[in-house]
């Protein structure tokens, strides 16, 4: 069995890891580690893992860093930079979570989170946990950093136009997530009665996820986040000027070739009704377009979990690459309908 | 006292316009029309009007279009082409919520949906019931249109720039609405267990009010639809590219003096977060941008309540100028903040 | 016209009586008092408001006590206690709609709310502002305490029957309430991801408006609230064992008589489903009820929307008693049907 | 592997058979049935289904009725009786999520359904599926019952105090569930316009899942059903009056000592908030309480996913048992948290 420690467990992102991996046929959890609820049970604060994930929250440090040999980050951006030497010090692999190093470039870093990196030299040398790009890179890695909900909901949907060369000119990508993606942290904007039964749009053309959308689909790209009144999900919808006429069949070509190996990639020509729901949780994104011939665009609707496909389940798909294990294990694969 | 009468009155529009006429102080509700609950009291079908509106049902016939200076139509496309003649033999002035009277090509109508317009006569004779556009028409009308739900939000956002040749290629109008949109008939994706925990696309590039758009805002659009579980509200989020640079000060002015005596239009520069909650509950329509002056584009966000300024409330509105009433009377102008 | 303060104002209460004063045809808003959040503009908290209502947040001092004639308290309790001398040294009249006042006996207050009274000589002094019952009582005050949201859907179900001598043996209130009977104040249990999907029980047996239900009722209570992924509306499920068989023309007629002259309850025998919808966004209380004469009880369902009838809705009735105005002015009498 | 056939495939316990199913390591599903869709794949139906199950849709007629060693049936009442000899002449084992063979006594079907029972015979012969109370009599069963979904968890509350003869007196069991137990049907009170942002009771002292409560608890019980806004979930609060002073302590003993032996019931004293939330996503019914005893009464709380353990998972649970499977084998058993 794979022992594995958590960073983060008391959050969105943490609880999710806890509950995928103590389902995970080959992992067994050993620690969690949290900042601010030291010494207290994870089944105190979410009383329904009482008598299944039962550990007390140990402190990241040196001493607790035993019996490991995964250490998952689900920590808040800058704690990865600070800790990276101590975490390096330990024979576990480690599967990062956070933002610290998705970006190749230190101004990126500055201009979106307002701070310098505090380890520039490390950015570019750890690659990025989409494994429907960079799987090759990560089974060899001790090291990976996955990126964000929103990016890898783009990075997916875009990827395979741009990568052959095929997008023209900036492509606008209307993102809309579920309210957990701001996780569990006490906002005003996150209460219930602010977003309940209301919609709305923030950080557009400013969000800390687009230099890494544009790094990964080397493409120009407005972005476009919004808000919906719902726990889970991401639907973005990709505007994608074409570089060339292209029929359905081309676009059902492309896309599935691309994805002809990745497990999670559901290339849905023809969907319908394109929803988060058939993609909530499970670790699947969605990948469905309606060609608009007249305007020579492409709009391409993908759709994921944010707290799986967009956090926990890619970072145990990338375990999974990285320990040699099948990529799809303990990974839920049929969508609760409702 | 002006006495209006409802036809649809038990729809999700009609029973908007019950509401909100049961409460303007020059109204009184003289009739309410009906197909398939002909006989019955309104307050059977909908318990909480009990003692305030207890009308009975009638068919929409002759012998019933009696007592009544205003007459709504919050019918299915179809009917009000079905029963025009019918109508204008009454004195009532008509404010049609439907689609029948809105485009002036019946080409688009045909292509649109699904059949040919029986009246295509007519068409282009009936000004749109778009207050903030046509207000001078309406003064003498005795026949509007009212635009659609989705089409108001993208009109009120597109107009102000591309009536100023501001418009460089095709908007993109990503638009998001609640579940109200689809109105009360028994189809599944109206489900609660469908619509909840979901958001979804549909009807991309195809959707019946794109033509209403393109024709009033004299621009090309590709309209995308998308579906938010809650009950009320529309957002549309604007992607226009602009014929030459702006500054932020141009924006403001530009929609400022668009809408200088549009009592129900709000110009929100710098609104921090553009939210449907800000308009629902009201017959406003709430506009703010986001100018990307890198990419010589502005993400216009217009914000409105589906039942109130997408439909019954410019419908009331409508009324107030036909009859010579102050165009805000008896419209709700703050929003319920949750 | 009547100047109001509020005070509070930031709140989801307070911004509940703004949003309806606001609207009230004989009142003009001239102050609003915040304690964390003074100098700042109301519409820069609630952009909403711009353009309707811009008052700035003033600190709850003597020297802004000026130009009010009316003085609403949203605020939690404790501070209505400490700032007693301070306000009554003002010529306005006061409407609390914290719990301060609300009961009669001080040993209630410091077993429920963990704290002595520091002013316990007013207790049973101050009317309770529930004008179905108290509206004697409240045209001649010039302070006047509202009951709790829960409390007063629980009072109103109840003591028709109560107070006939009807009530045999422990009545059990099953109360169930939207998120926003909790405020604005960021806890976690208010988050969004924590109560939306989620129907959870709380504080049974032990809640803070017991007290003020037994009082009021005159009968014994077990209280059990519950938290309904909702925003706004009560429903309290009552069940009453009945000292004698009642038929259901004799509770139809114990109701309607009790009721005769309360503008706001609604009595309405034979209601199929009882639901907070048909009270949402007014400010009625909806009473229905079904009989078990096998087991001589009475299940009385009593739904009200927490923040109107339960709160802001409740204040301004009071105040129109209190300022010899129609009692329902200024009110909403339709609820929104979604 | 067990090869399972599924009649009723396309409704929300079908659908929810087939996901759960479709992880049990011991299960292949064989066949799907349905009355309205024949020849239609369920992918067709539910496209997140592509690639995992896409079973043509098959009448359940006697030459489709090959390949099955166990048949689930969820079928709306009336259809089990119809197709008894039918579905008896094959060598499948049956689990029946119906109403059809709960009940042990016609009378009792009779008034409650509206129709007399076709096989009284058989009432009282076909053992109740609700492994926690009958799980001997479901090892050698060929076909079982199994409870309703409220029924289950009043079942399940209620049982462990009732059947020590510690009940005094009628209990009070006021449940409320999400809106996915009133299934896929089109009926106006499942419209998500309808239920969303409102709180209704219905079925007082009438429902269906009335009669099995009682049989099963050997109590008297007054019920009364509640809809919340919610996809998945039943919350019962169960008021029982107490034959005897229990303390914290005995009632523990008392509910711990009933479930020893069964793993998807979590007894949890102080559990703080019961939630449904604790509950959904699994097979588990979480148990928990609050002493009264100024009255001697005990309020206690059972929670449960009404899709899961009350209906398709505690189908599972009972094949599992049937085929002399473990228990739990393929039972989700960790709650996502949201």
């Amino acid at each position: 069995m794979i022992r594995v420690g958590i960073a983060g467990a008391s959050g969105y992102t943490g609880i999710e890891l806890i509950r995928l991996l103590a389902s995970h046929p080959e992992v067994s959890i050993s620690r969690l580690y949290s900042k601010s609820q030291v010494g207290i049970s994870i089944s105190q604060i979410y009383p329904h893992l009482k008598g299944i994930v039962d550990l007390t929250l140990d402190p990241l440090e040196l001493s607790y860093l035993t019996d490991i040999d995964v250490l998952f980050l689900a920590l808040p951006h800058g704690q990865a930079q600070h800790h990276y030497d101590l975490l390096k010090s330990i024979p576990a692999k480690i599967i990062d979570l956070s933002a610290d190093f998705r970006l190749n470039n230190p101004v990126d870093y500055l201009t979106y989170y307002g701070e310098a990196h505090t380890r520039p030299e490390l950015l570019g040398t750890i690659p990025l946990g989409l494994p429907e790009l960079y799987s090759a890179q990560m089974k060899s890695a001790d090291y990976v950093a996955c990126p964000g909900c929103y990016a890898t909901s783009v990075m997916l949907g875009v990827s395979p136009l741009s990568h052959a060369g095929l997008v023209h000119d900036t492509i606008i990508a209307d993102s809309k997530s579920g309210v957990s993606g701001a996780g569990k942290s006490l906002k005003e904007s996150s209460l219930y009665c602010e977003a309940n039964e209301s919609f709305s749009a923030y950080g557009t053309h400013s969000h800390r996820h687009l230099p890494e959308m544009e790094m990964v689909t080397e493409a120009k790209i407005l972005f476009s986040p919004h808000l919906v009144p719902m726990s889970r999900g991401i639907l973005s919808t990709l505007y994608i000027p074409l570089a060339k006429p292209l029929s359905e069949a081309d676009i059902t070509t492309i896309y599935s070739q691309f994805y002809a190996t990745a497990p999670f990639v559901q290339v849905r020509p023809g969907l319908k009704m394109p929803s988060t729901k058939y993609a909530a949780g499970t670790n699947h994104c969605v990948i469905s377009w309606k060609l608009c011939p007249d305007i020579q665009k492409v709009v391409v609707f993908s759709a994921l979990d944010n707290l799986i496909k967009g956090a926990s389940g890619q970072a145990i798909q990338c375990m999974n690459l990285m320990m040699d294990l099948p990529e799809i294990m303990g990974l839920p694969q049929i969508a609760p309908y409702l």
